[in-house]
């Protein structure tokens, strides 16, 4: 048989790859707060930090057992009252993600689904979304370190 | 001739149509902003959501323009003194990308180049780093915002 091979602007697997890249940087985020102000400091109203981490827990294993499945489940944020207990469930997600993502199929991507019975759009779109909100509450994160007098980690290291 | 249809995750067109889409959302963040405050305001020393702005238009055009030629002119931050000035240069920026995008080969995308001398990865990679850092910063604008009492755009509408 013939191969074919058809040049992708991005990968399934280098799309996987980014957003743990992004992960592993929102993990030195969330670890560069002092216990208590990642669970108590924000700024112009805004949610802790702790509450934005817990949000991106509580969405990537939903979203990815939606998408392969295409049933979707409640999703519920995570909760986690310590630091230590917070970067443990971030680590079982990053392990979970690599476990689940490569059951998307390539024809999967480009789906349209109602993403929890509310949010329609195509699978990729979705993945995006999940990379995007990451990368926009983890910005806010930025502030609140900077306000706080602390030297977040550098952004273009994944 | 037989047609092979192959699922990319994501199409190129898609991948440029997400950018604008973020892009369009920005453009509603630098107006949002007190034209006084645009240019002054800022939290923990960063800077200005004006400067951040003008970053993102500099690098926009010459990034596209040196994955095209491979030639690596130098980038330069835009310079604005007038909220409208500015907008009027995200305009324009909106149109080129939308004019040299379809220029970049599907097989580009994939390819090793060290942009500007300085960045050396996947041409795919340089695409995401232009649209995460325009993400994260924005997200740094939308402290900015709340701070300073005013209601961001919704961050799903694109």
């Amino acid at each position: 048989m013939a191969s074919t091979t058809i040049a992708a602007p991005i990968t399934s697997q280098q799309f996987r790859e980014h957003w743990q890249g992004h992960r592993a940087l929102t993990r030195r985020v969330i670890d560069a707060f002092p216990e208590d102000k990642l669970f108590s400091y924000s700024l112009g109203g805004m949610r802790p930090f702790s509450a934005l981490a817990m949000e991106f827990i509580g969405m990537a294993v939903p979203t990815l057992n939606g998408i392969i499945t295409g049933e979707w489940a409640q999703y519920a944020e995570a909760k986690a009252t310590t630091k230590a207990d917070l970067l443990k469930q971030w680590d079982h997600t990053t392990a979970e993600i690599d476990r689940l993502w490569p059951q998307i199929t390539d024809a999967r991507f480009q789906e349209v689904d109602t993403a929890f019975g509310q949010w329609k759009m195509p699978i990729y779109g979705l993945l995006l979304y999940l990379q995007d909100n990451e990368i926009h509450h983890r910005g806010q994160g930025y502030v609140y370190l900077r306000a706080l007098g602390i030297e977040p980690p550098p952004f273009w290291e994944r």
